[in-house]
C-alpha cells in the first residue's frame, strides 16, 4: 500500500460527495454558497473524512453508512479554519496557498459562511439517520461524538484557552488541553464516529479512540515542527508565524529534540492501541500514523 | 389570560431549563461559558422557545418533550444575535439595554461563543432523542425543520442577502426574502417543531405553520415601525439606526401607513390559520398575535 496514493483515493470519494451535498444553486443568497464552497473545494487533505470512512471500513467492511457523518466533520473542520483565520482571531491573510475566506468574501461574509458550515454539517449529519430501522441509535451516538468534539466541551473549549492563554500562564497541563482539544478531539472522533456507524464493539472503539488521541496529538506536535522548519511552499502559508506571533507550543516549551521524541513515542502509542485488530486490515493505519509523523505538508 | 402574563410564566419556565444545560464550570474554557451565558441570560423575551412549548400543549396536552428543542431554538436564536452585533456585521454596541457581547468578551471570544451556542443547540437538541422508543422520529423531523430554518436555506440565507442589498438591488421580492428568511423562518420553525414533537398531524402542521409565518413577518416589520417611532428606554437600544444605515424595510419602500394596514392584514391571516382548532385552546395564539401588532418593546 502507498498511503499518498491511498488518501489520494479516499480524498476524491470525499470530494465527488461534497459536490452532491454542497449549495451552489442560483438562489438570492448564492454569495455565502460560494463563500462556503471557496473554502471546502480550497485543497484540503481530508484527513478527518477519510479517517471516518476508512474506520468504518475496518469495522464492517464498507464506507457507504458513515459517509454524511464524514463530510458534516469536514465541514465542521472548515467552518473552524474561516473563523480561526479571521483578524479578529489569527488574523491570516492565506491558507493552503490562497487568500483565506475573509480576504476574498469580505469579514461578514466569512462569519456567515463558518456558521453556515457548521449548520450544513449538522443538517448533513441529521440527513443520515434512517426513519425506519431499529439502527438509529448508532447514527445518533455518532453524531453526538462529533457534537461534544465540535463544541464547547472540545474544539471550541480549546481554541478558548489557547486565545486566553499568555507566557505567563502558561504550563503543560495548558499547553496538553489546547492540543487535545483543539486538534485531536475532532480527530478522535472522525474515527470513534466511524468506528460507531459501522457497529463496533466498545473494545474496539477504545483503542481506534486512543489511536485518535495519539495520532492527533502527534499531528498538531508535527504542525509546530513544520512551523518552525517545514517548507513554505510545500504548506502553501508562511512558515515562522508560532514564533512571531510569541505562540506558545510544544516546541517553544521543551524544544525540537523533546518534541521528536515526544512524537515518536506518540507514534508507538498509535501502533500498540491498534494490536487487537488483524494485521492486515489495519495496515492503512499504521502507514497513516508513520506519514503523519514524517509528513512535510 | 393576561398575555403578558402568561408570556412571563412560560419565560420563567424556559430560564429555569437554561439554566440547567447551559456550562458554567470552573473549567480551563470558562472565558467562554461567561460569554455564552452573558448573552442567553441577557434578558430575552424568550418567544420563540414559548411558542415552541404553547405549541406542544396546544397538540398533545403537556410540553414536556418539546423542552430541550425549545433551549436549541433559544441558543440558535442568541447566536445569531452575537454574530450579528459583530463590528464586521452590524456592529451594534447595545442590546437589550447591556454591551454587546464582544464589547464584554472581545470580538475573537465573542465569535466563539456564537459557534460555542450553535453547536451547543444541536448536542441540546440531540440528547432528546429517545434511544429505545420509535417515537424517534419525530425529534428527528423536528430538529431538521430547527436544522432548515437556522441554515443557508433559512436564517443565514436572509441575514446573508440582507447584508448583499443595496439601494440599487432592493425590491419588494428581496425584501419579502430576507424577512421570511431572516426572522420568520426561525418564528416557523419554533411552532412547527413543537407541534411535531407533539404528534401533531400534517393539516394541524400546515395551519400552524401558516400562523408562524404570519406572526414572523408581522413580528419584523413591527420591529421596523418601533425603530422609527418606538421608545428607546422600552427597547432597551437606540432607535433611528435603520435610517442612519440607510437600511431598507418594509417601512422605507411602502411608507408607514402601508405597514400598519400589511401587519393588520397578517394578524387577521393569523387568526384565521387557527380556525381548524378549538377555540378556547388558541386563546394564547390569538393574543400573542394581537400583542406582537401593538408591543411597544
Amino acid at each position: 500500500m502507498n498511503i499518498l496514493d491511498e488518501l489520494s483515493k479516499y480524498k476524491r470519494i470525499v470530494d465527488l460527495e461534497l459536490e452532491k451535498v454542497m449549495p451552489k444553486e442560483d438562489f438570492p443568497q448564492k454569495h455565502i454558497f460560494e463563500a462556503m464552497c471557496y473554502s471546502i473545494f480550497a485543497g484540503g487533505k481530508r484527513l478527518r473524512p477519510v479517517l471516518t470512512l476508512k474506520t468504518s471500513e475496518l469495522i464492517s467492511g464498507s464506507y457507504e453508512d458513515a459517509m454524511q457523518i464524514a463530510l458534516g466533520i469536514e465541514m465542521i473542520h472548515t467552518y473552524s479554519l474561516i473563523h480561526d483565520d479571521l483578524p479578529a482571531m489569527d488574523n491570516d491573510d492565506f491558507r493552503r496557498g490562497k487568500p483565506t475566506n475573509h480576504k476574498v468574501f469580505g469579514e461578514d461574509i466569512a462569519i456567515l459562511a463558518g456558521d453556515g458550515l457548521l449548520n450544513l454539517a449538522y443538517e448533513t449529519m441529521l440527513n443520515t439517520i434512517p426513519l425506519n430501522s431499529r439502527d438509529y441509535v448508532k447514527y445518533i451516538l455518532a453524531i453526538k461524538e462529533v457534537g461534544k468534539a465540535a463544541g464547547v466541551f472540545g474544539m471550541i473549549g480549546g481554541q478558548t484557552v489557547d486565545i486566553k492563554t499568555n507566557e505567563k500562564s502558561f504550563n503543560e497541563e495548558r499547553l496538553m488541553f489546547i492540543h487535545n482539544n483543539k486538534t485531536s478531539a475532532l480527530i478522535e472522533a472522525s474515527i470513534v464516529s466511524g468506528a460507531m456507524v459501522a457497529g463496533a464493539n466498545e473494545e474496539q472503539i477504545e483503542h481506534l479512540r486512543e489511536y485518535g488521541r495519539s495520532i492527533g496529538l502527534c499531528y498538531q506536535i508535527r504542525d509546530d515542527i513544520l512551523d518552525k522548519v517545514g517548507d513554505k511552499s510545500l504548506l502553501g502559508k508562511n512558515t515562522g508565524s508560532d514564533e512571531i506571533n510569541h505562540k506558545l507550543t510544544y516546541l517553544s516549551l521543551f524544544g525540537m529534540d523533546n518534541a521528536i521524541i515526544k512524537i515518536q513515542s506518540l507514534y508507538n502509542e498509535a501502533i500498540e492501541s491498534l494490536s487487537i485488530f488483524d494485521k492486515e486490515r489495519v495496515r492503512f493505519f499504521k502507514e497513516l500514523a508513520s506519514y503523519l509523523v514524517h509528513r512535510e505538508s
